[in-house]
C-alpha cells in the first residue's frame, strides 16, 4: 500500500449511516487501510468549525490520507480536490471550500493538487448529494491502494485552492481584540490568542488578572495553570494543550455560564493597578 | 478466515458501552475481523428505521457478516437468526423481527437460514437482556472464524422469516400518495418515491413545480438538482443519492421548518397550469 | 507486539476530535494495535459513571491495555498510572482517581503499578490539559509496542492506588436500602442489588411483587424475566445481563417515567400478603 491510514473528519454525524457507508466503500477498495475517525459531529455545513478541528489535529496525524467532508456545496461546481503535502507524506481529500486550507498550510502548504474529475475512480450514483460515498472516499481509498495522485483527475495550481480566513487578533491601546474559536465538550472557550500575546499584554504570572469583555459583559479572569487551579467563582485563563488561551471554569462550562460561544468577539486587557 | 469484515448496526447508542463490549467479544473470537460501524444511533426499539438504514447501506457493504440488532423482543421467543445471501458471500445476523428483511431482499433473498439455538457458541449470561453480547456478536465472530452456518443452530425455512412491511406509493386521480421514510442529519426528508414516479406525475424538468401536501400543509416545491440550487424561501425536491425524492431546503432543515417527520403521509401532485 | 488491543473509555465525547487524536498518536507509536472504543460519552468529569462502565465491561475485554480517561484533576498532582493485572495479561492506564479501581479489583487486583513519570515516553505539549494525547495514549501505545511497564515511570505500591467507593446495600427490618447505579439508553435503571439479594427479600418467583420506594414515590413492581414480559402500566424488576436488578418498563424509559436517576437511594421490600 502507498498509504495505510485514512484520518476522517466530517459533518455527517453518527446518527445516519453515512460514515459507515464511506468506510464500507474504503474497505472494498483498500482493504488494508485503517480509518481513524477524528470527528463526524462538526455542526452541519460548518466549514469553519471543521477547518479548526482539522488544524488542531493536523500535527498529530500519521502520514497518509486525510479525508475531510463538510460540503454545503455538494453537487455544484465547487471543486472536489486532492492536495499533496510534505513531499507526498500526506494527501488531503475533500471539497475546495476552505475546509482543508489551514491544515494544509500548517503542514507546509500544498505541493501538488488535482481536481477529482476522473469518474472512472468514483462510484456511479443516482443523485449527486453524497460525494463522501461516491467521490471522496473512493479517492482516499485509491490513493492508499497506490493510485498516483495525477490519475484522480486534472492537475490544478495549488495557488488557486480556496484559502481559509482565520481571524487575526488586533491590538489597540493596550487592548487585544480577539475571537472565540471553539467551545470544547467541557465548555472551555478557546481564543485565537497565544501565550506570547497574553504575556505582551502584561499577564505573565499565574494569578495575573485580565479583564475580559464580550457583548455587554465585563469580567475579571485570572491566568491559571490548569482547570483544577481555578477557584469556585473565579474565571481562569489557561494556556491549553494547543498553546492558546482558553476561558475556563473548574469542572463547569465557561461557555454556558458566561454566555460565550464560538465566533464571539472578545477583548482582553490587563487592568491598571 | 471465512469472512474478514463485520458491518454492525444497532440501536445501542454510543453513550453506554454496549457496542464496545460486542466488539471486545468479537475481538477474542475472531481477532482478524474488522468491524465497520454503520450506525448505532437508531432510535431505541425502532425496527423500521433500522431496516431502512440497513437497506440504504446494503449495496455498498463489503462481503462478510452484517450484524444488526434492534431487538425490543430480546429474551422472548422471537427467533435469533443467521441468514445467508448471495451464494454465501454475506450472512446477516440479528433478530427475526423484520429488521433484516429489506436488506436481505435487496441482495437477492435468503439462500439458507438458521435459528441461533446452539448455546455452545454463545456466552453464558446471568440475564437474557443483552443478546448482542451473548448471542449475536459471538455468532458473527464464529462465522468469520470459519464456523459453518449450520453449526450455529437449527435450520429454518427462509420463507418463515418475518418480512418487512415497507410502504408503497399509490396513485389516485393524478396524485401520488407517498410516505416520508427518513429524515437525515441535515433535515432532508426522503420519500418512498423514485425519479421515475416523479416523472410520471409530470415533473420531469429541473424547476418543475410540484404541490406537496401533508397534514394540513399545502406547499409548492420545485424539482432541483442539488441542495445549493434551492433558493432561499423555496422548497426543493432533489433526487438523492439513493435515487429517491427528498424534500429539502438549502442549508436548513426541511423537516424542522416544515414540520415534516419520518412516517408522515405525503401527497405529490403536479399543478395544472 | 506485547499487546495488540487497547480498550479505550473516556469522557471526551465524540463531538471534539480528542478521541481521534489519541488514536492518531497510538497509530504512530504502535501501528499494529487495534483500538476498541468502549464509550467516550461518560458525562464530563463523572469518575463514578466511568468506573461503573469499566467494571461492567471488564470481564469481556480482550487481554491487552485498557486506556481510561475521566480526569477532572488533569494537570494537577493527581498521579497518572499504569496498573498491571492478571499476571501481566492486561495493563490499565489512566488517572489515579478511583476510575480504574473497580475494574482492577474485578480482575484480581493490581500486581504492579507505576506512575507515568518518564517524560521521554510522552509528547511535549504547550499546555497540561490534554493528558490523553500527551501522556496516557503514548503510554498505552508504548506498552503495546513492547516497552516494559517499569520504563514508563517510578514504581508505586499498588496499595496506595486510590480505591473506588461503590455503594453497598443495607438490610433493615426486611427492607433493602439500595442505590441506582446506572440508567442505560433504554431508560432501564440498574440497582446495586443482585438476584440473590432479591431472593433473600422473598421475591423469588417471576411475577412476585416488590415495593419500590425512592424520594416520595412508592410503587409496586413485579419480578419479570425480560422487558417484553412487563405489561403496559406495570413496572418490572428484571435480572439484567450483569446479574443485577433493573427497574424497567417495556419499550419505555423507566427512568424518565418514574423520575428515577443514577445515584438515587431506592428501598426494596416484599409486601406482606
Amino acid at each position: 500500500m502507498r498509504y495505510d491510514t485514512i484520518s476522517f473528519l466530517s459533518d455527517y454525524g453518527l446518527a445516519d449511516e453515512f460514515v459507515g457507508v464511506c468506510k464500507a466503500v474504503i474497505r472494498q477498495l483498500a482493504p488494508g487501510a485503517a480509518v481513524i475517525d477524528l470527528t463526524h459531529e462538526i455542526a452541519p455545513h460548518d466549514v469553519r468549525a471543521g477547518s479548526l478541528a482539522l488544524v488542531r489535529a493536523a500535527q498529530y496525524l500519521p502520514d497518509g490520507v486525510v479525508l475531510a467532508v463538510v460540503d454545503p456545496g455538494v453537487g455544484t461546481h465547487r471543486r472536489a480536490v486532492a492536495v499533496e503535502v510534505a513531499g507526498g507524506e500526506s494527501v488531503f481529500v475533500g471539497p475546495d471550500n476552505g475546509l482543508l486550507a489551514p491544515a494544509v498550510a500548517m503542514l507546509g502548504g500544498a505541493d501538488r493538487a488535482v481536481a477529482l474529475t476522473n469518474e472512472d475512480l468514483q462510484l456511479a450514483a443516482p443523485g449527486p448529494t453524497f460525494a463522501g460515498r461516491d467521490v471522496f472516499a473512493p479517492a482516499a481509498a485509491h490513493l492508499c491502494a497506490g493510485t498516483p495522485l495525477e490519475d484522480l483527475g486534472d492537475p490544478i495550481d495549488p495557488i488557486t485552492l480556496l484559502p481559509a480566513v482565520l481571524p487575526l487578533t488586533r491590538e489597540e491601546d493596550g487592548r487585544l481584540a480577539a475571537e472565540a474559536l471553539w467551545v470544547d465538550r467541557y465548555g472551555n472557550v478557546q481564543l485565537n490568542v497565544d501565550a506570547d500575546e497574553l504575556a505582551t499584554l502584561g499577564a505573565v504570572e499565574i494569578g495575573a488578572p485580565v479583564t475580559v469583555r464580550f457583548g455587554s459583559t465585563v469580567r475579571t479572569a485570572k491566568r491559571a495553570r490548569t482547570y483544577a487551579d481555578i477557584r469556585t467563582g473565579e474565571i481562569g485563563l489557561v494556556i491549553d494543550s494547543y498553546g492558546l488561551v482558553s476561558v475556563c471554569l473548574d469542572r463547569r462550562s465557561a461557555s454556558a455560564e458566561l454566555g460565550l460561544g464560538a465566533g464571539a468577539a472578545v477583548t482582553l486587557e490587563v487592568p491598571t493597578s
